[in-house]
């Protein structure tokens, strides 16, 4: 069914640019866009036959796009954040059985349900936003069972949510306790029985890995690459975080997707990344959590051609952010990107790091009708404003949501 | 009428502290609180002729405080803020008339109505959010009539919002450019002038001033002062942000409800605050937003006893911040406080920074009904998540308020 929008201003963010349209209209045909452009270009028809929806003068941007989230997840931090400010070292709260593998005892021990019903609060945060795509991924369950039952309700939050959902699976995330002093031995178990067996039941559409010191080394991550290339599995990689190890270089090699955190990247691996066209994917709300000092290379990755996204990294331990609006502050603020680079961070190029950029990102005939018609004077208010709703519509697969 | 709330845990931030009731209920008769304490040492009372509420195992809070905003405005400055990020300089932006002048002017162009419009779509943001009493300055007017529609809006605001609003006069906010060059006339004119006329009309609750150097000298602020006592009005002041000029210490001097940013305040700031019971008010976003790396001095303040708030200092040129529960945990984040200092600098202290603590700010009998129902585990989380709704029920009056 066609519907019509009419009055309203368009940064389509082809391009990665704003790529305005003033006094703009959109016709959407099922779910998809079939027509945008200057409102006095648009083509006669008959208006009274279809749905009219009258935008007020907003502007409007392609749906939010978040790119990399750890959104499901079995209770949260907020108890070892507390203990942290009120001055218990980080050893100690190890000590006390806290960090990740507080996160993964807890993941496992909730029910299917129970993480179904808590990650789908968090997602829908994210949608009220303006979010109407999310990645999500897996790697707190760390064997197969809990790694399954992650991915399961990945899928739920895809079926019962008005969203995109894509479901990464994480398993070479961190070392479960039962492979303790066995990095190799878990790198096997991954490669030889959660890929092939998760893949099989059609539960994964990207595979990541967490490349640093305190998890695989980039020998492991190369293995579970080479398991996801004989899968046909796009890959992704957490790399540079804390440390230089090569892990973005490595993931350009693979062509992955996107390659993500990236703080202490090298010029070699920026150039790797340009010649793949893999995605950097800059997580300002770890950098701001963590107060960390060592900021990525915004500028050599923006004059080498690499596009930047940014997104929330949603995570009980180092990123508690329901807000990807926040991360294009963030990214402003802290990281020194423009407004409307935010903004491309956090649709078309995010939409590349998912392999999604045919379908979403950007508002152009024949893609997703996804979009956001905001109460603001200019897009580059998206990024100034720190919190507030923005007197928001949400338009996702071409129906506006009543959230 | 009464009404019961049961089902909830309570942190009633009596003393500063989270004070906690747990399995607690609460009776409010009309705007007040009738009783609150345990569920199980409640009163008995014929519940069926009394409006119940099941908050569901919910946490509840005293409704949150914001009490030093910028609310009122004409325009916005994000034009600004994207031209700096494209590396246009400070001072080609200030010669392009940009800056605070820039918001004086729209400011004044803007009509009462306008003003009012933007102002509501902020403030219910926040109201939103779980705020329900905020404090709301002038000081973009800068002379006698555009001051006088400032505060009027301000009052418009008090009627039309399920909200408490105090009217704060900072009419010494900066020069306008009728006195370019004579900043001594201005005050004068604010002294015998503003304040006086303003006063009468029953628009200002209490006055400030902005004592730097690229503002008034505290000379000039002690004018102001000195004319404010004389009307019977508190005072309190912007002292500190970006140099050390003992503004804090006569704020003190002249029994100021706080003294605001202090991020250059010295030790003998710090006592003379201590002994006048002064709160500090910490403006984490303008720090964030501005990239200061000046710290104020937490752990000194604390010490010494000076109570500490938090504030979202909501204005269109340092700190577009629209949430309050951001402010909470940039306080933790960048200043460390601990989740519970940070609850009570939003409730209970920032309520004495209003004069408002006898009914404000904290939960017991004979205060106002005014708090929040969050759907989490623990209080800490209230700093903890960055963004996000939490479900909350806000209730203000008594009421249970539908937004
Ligand atoms: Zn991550
Ligand atoms: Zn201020």
């Amino acid at each position: 069914m066609k519907k019509v929008w009419l009055n309203c201003h368009i940064a389509t963010m082809k391009h990665g640019t704003y790529s305005i349209i003033k006094d703009g209209s959109i016709i959407t045909k099922n779910e998809c866009i079939d027509w945008i452009g200057p409102r006095n270009e648009m083509p006669c028809l008959d208006i009274g036959k279809y749905e009219t929806y009258d935008l007020d003068g907003a502007w409007v941007t392609p749906g939010l796009i978040d790119c990399h989230t750890h959104g499901v997840f079995g209770g949260n931090r907020s108890g070892e954040f507390e203990a942290r400010l009120k001055g218990v070292s980080y050893a100690e709260i190890a000590q006390q059985g806290g960090g990740i593998s507080s996160t993964v005892r807890a993941t496992r021990e909730a029910s299917e349900s129970d993480l179904f019903q808590s990650a789908k609060k968090r997602v829908q945060s994210l949608l009220k936003e303006g979010v109407t795509t999310i990645e999500i991924k897996s790697g707190y369950g760390l064997d197969l069972e809990n790694e399954r039952k992650m991915l399961k309700v990945i899928r739920q939050l895809a079926d019962e949510l008005p969203m995109t959902i894509r479901s990464t699976c994480l398993a070479a995330h961190a070392l479960p306790p039962e492979f303790k002093n066995n990095a190799d031995g878990y790198i096997d178990y991954i490669c030889q029985k959660i890929l092939p067996q998760l893949h099989q039941e059609h539960l994964i559409d990207a595979v990541d890995a967490f490349c640093e010191h305190l998890a695989f080394s980039p020998q492991q991550v190369e293995k579970v690459f080479q398991t996801a290339k004989s899968l046909n599995l796009p890959v992704k990689l957490h790399a540079e975080q804390l440390s230089a190890l090569g892990g973005s270089s490595l993931a350009a090699r693979y062509h992955a997707l996107s390659a993500d955190h990236l703080e202490f990247m090298t010029d070699q691996d920026i150039l790797a990344m340009a010649d793949a066209d893999t995605v950097a994917v800059l997580l300002p709300g770890a950098f701001y959590f963590l107060r960390e000092t060592q900021y990525p290379p915004v500028e050599k990755l923006i004059q080498q051609g690499v596009k930047i996204a940014l997104s929330t990294d949603l995570n009980p331990g180092t990123s508690p952010v329901l807000s990807l609006r926040l991360m294009m502050n963030m990214g402003c603020t802290l990281f020194r990107l423009t407004p409307e680079q935010a903004l491309a961070a956090v649709t078309i190029h995010a939409a590349q790091a998912l392999d999604l950029a045919h379908r979403h990102g950007s508002l152009d005939i024949g893609k997703c009708a996804d979009f956001v018609a905001w109460d603001i004077d200019h897009p580059s208010e998206l990024s100034y404003w720190l919190g507030g709703d923005l007197n928001k519509k949400i338009i996702q697969k071409g129906q506006l949501l009543h959230l």
